[in-house]
């Protein structure tokens, strides 16, 4: 590669102003919000106006097999957006405008930059729902949620990002900028290329737009269910329950006690007064029986206290808190984020082996999960700084995946592999399917040049 | 190829009593029922017990480079299971045990075998539901539904196959048996191949076993709306409107004056006398304001009569009306079925351009509609034996396809590709995303074994 020839080359893909070559904001934009997994150096960031453009840098990028990082808002947690050396970035943030809202189809299209957040304020205006709700959703974006198809907290009822994206348009590995997917209800035209995109971290392919299928705005207010509970396998024991009585909470969140002092230290909101072990289920149907079950299911798992109510200024409350227990624990050190997930009458179990693992190892490890989907986020807070520490976290985020695996889990529930999930992935789809990824990825990207050594 | 040594090699993979050599049997298994889809000449008919069976015939075939056509029940509509020349027809409708139902994780692994309407009442049983409902439900196998991503009645609402695969278990074109996808609720533990194989028609490799997610059953009772029209496109509006007020019913059908008088004609059911065409509406939430409005869209879109009811044997009665159109319509003739999906608020044009076809070419065209979804089948009858019609029948076909196109649809909704969508198929996505389907192909099968000259 002639790095010279190779800027004069992106410099006929895209404007100047658009091509950014300053190594401090290069490194500003060369890592996610993953923990200790490693970064490259980039070589260029371009930040694309149109999907023209994109598909021009991938043009010149194919050409020299220079490696192309696609990135949103960098709010990812596995490190797929990391830089690898010699990379071009490919920042999309800015190409962030809603094309159309579509209130009888109940549909969007938008561009990759799109906040999740500011997609959900638009459609409301319309009277529809963009259900996936990562706890990003103030600053992640639609392109970021759909390459790592992105979970959330309504997951539970409403299922994951891939469940509501119906077409795509991608530039792909051979330079072209094509339609994959619909925009109808139902389609059957061919492999499901667009779903096969989404979750696939940029590793096939740039995607430049997205068609995104709405729900209509829920009606019904929602009643909110809280239950304390004094040990986390009480409340993995709920959990079990829930699933057991075969009712559907819209969410069913778990915040324990290392995560309520977090948040009351910074934003001193008295969650620690609250129980050591919360869960927060929701109910939207207008059922007041079904909630009153859920609750139930509290109750007989041994909850401390449990209430219920219609009050939604309180459930925000609580909800925010949970939104807010990531950065909370992120004040206290560097935080290594698990996102396992169990089937759902193993949470006990799981919640108990993460518990001894912290012991044996003496480690702080805080939970917060999506307990109704299975899919935990044991957060391992370590000491800046401590090396020591450091080695024993890393040895407890391998063995927890191990643990996941061995009770028929999955190392990644929502927040994609990256690189800090690669060996975990790898043991936990085996040799055999491997193979299948690598034959999908060099059909799609025979060049290579996607986001190379993340997933594969 | 050599037919005695390749016949020879099945033996060693499979018990003698397994494969079928009579010619008769193997044309009675050498389509489905896609009227004048061409079919080819088999060699050989296996009826594997287990997926080491497959796993082994699939080896046997790959080293000789014999094509593989998987089959469930045939109940396809494409052509997608017609026997090509010298293949092995992989009949897997032996495969039909339920392997395990999992009343807290709401899951069941089934054989492929297993029998749509078998599934759905097995799990019933344990308070479950298996929503995906093709009209073939009572014959249709899981495997098959999975090959082809199979919809239904109800998808308006619940969606298709693919929203409830969670796993699969297939024989790869390396001849290994892998398992793809999951048992928890959540995973994105790499690319989702699950979800590919989903509707990839058998061309990607064999399903031997299917994991699929289940709901609740529901409890509320379902209120039935019906209304008549004395027009196709009168009925096509009250679609329109139903979509533009965001009404979410469970089922949206169209059945039109033709299918009404062959049901008749047939079973005497007095359908003639309510009206011209029918839309037959649900509302399984229990919410009888939901159900009042969707009578009021009917109402203001020019309904002769409507009424809605709780009465759970009458609205059977219309719901087995609309299943019965299919095979009394097949009694006048060979139907030629398309599967065409529209935006739903272009329900009425595709209509209108469906009757203009009919009256311009002279041919007998019957309408049947998930109209909800904006999936339309009309039905091309023709007199048997009458070849200039069938012509004429297979130029309307054709138009029909491109007019779904052109307003933005898809030539299939739920059908799948087969053979007698390839065309249109080809025509819809373009060339570049056919590039793309032939690379995955490529990369999954590479010695072209699987279902040959099927999709692509």
């Amino acid at each position: 590669m002639l790095p010279v020839r190779f800027i004069e080359a992106l410099s006929a893909a895209l404007p100047a102003s658009r091509i950014v070559l300053d190594p401090d904001v290069m490194a500003a934009h060369s890592r996610d919000q993953a923990a200790w997994a490693p970064e490259g150096r980039a070589v260029a960031l371009v930040r694309p106006e149109s999907a023209e453009q994109v598909r021009a840098v991938v043009a010149v990028c194919g050409e020299d097999r220079v490696p192309v990082v696609p990135r949103g808002a960098g709010t990812g947690l596995s490190g797929g957006a990391n830089a690898v050396d010699g990379c071009v970035l490919l920042a999309l943030d800015g190409m962030d405008r809603i094309l159309e809202i579509d209130r009888d189809e109940q549909l969007a299209v938008v561009q990759p930059g799109v906040v999740n957040d500011s997609l959900r304020a638009a459609v409301a205006g319309h009277g529809l729902w963009y259900p996936p709700d990562p706890a990003s959703s103030p600053w992640s974006t639609i392109g970021g949620n759909a390459a790592t198809n992105a979970g959330g907290v309504c997951c539970v009822k409403y299922g994951v990002t891939r469940d509501y994206v119906l077409g795509l348009q991608v530039v792909t590995g051979t330079g072209e900028l094509v339609r994959l997917g619909r925009r109808t209800r139902k389609g059957v035209a061919g492999y499901d290329l667009a779903g096969l995109f989404v979750g696939s971290e940029g590793t096939l392919g740039v995607i430049t737009e997205i068609t995104v299928r709405l729900l209509r705005l829920p009606r019904e207010t929602p009643r909110t269910i809280v239950g304390a509970f004094d040990s986390l396998v009480g409340a993995g024991r709920a959990v079990a329950a829930t699933a057991a009585a075969g009712i559907t909470p819209s969410a069913l969140e778990l915040v324990d006690r290392y995560c309520l002092r977090a948040v009351d230290d910074w934003r001193n909101m008295g969650l620690t007064d609250l129980g050591d072990v919360l869960l927060l289920g929701r109910i939207d149907t207008g059922d007041e029986l079904e909630a009153a079950a859920l609750q139930g299911c509290f109750d007989a798992a041994g909850a401390v206290w449990s209430t219920r109510s219609t009050d939604a200024e309180e459930a925000e409350a609580l909800f925010s808190a949970r939104r807010l227990a990531y950065p909370a624990l992120e004040r206290l050190g560097p935080v290594l984020t698990e996102d396992v997930c169990v089937p759902r009458g193993l949470v006990p179990e799981m919640l108990a082996r993460i518990e001894r693992h912290a012991e044996t190892h003496g480690v702080h490890i805080a939970n917060i999960a999506h307990a109704g989907d299975g899919n935990l986020h044991p957060l391992i807070v370590v000491p800046a700084g401590d090396d020591e520490a450091r080695t024993r976290a890393q040895r407890v985020f391998e063995a927890i995946l191990d643990d996941a695996i061995a009770l028929g889990g999955t190392v990644t529930g929502e927040h994609g592999v990256g690189l800090l999930k690669k060996r975990g992935m790898h043991a936990e789809v085996g040799e055999d399917v491997l193979a299948l990824h690598r034959a999908i990825k060099s059909a799609l990207d025979p060049a290579g040049i996607f986001n190379p050594g993340k997933i594969i």
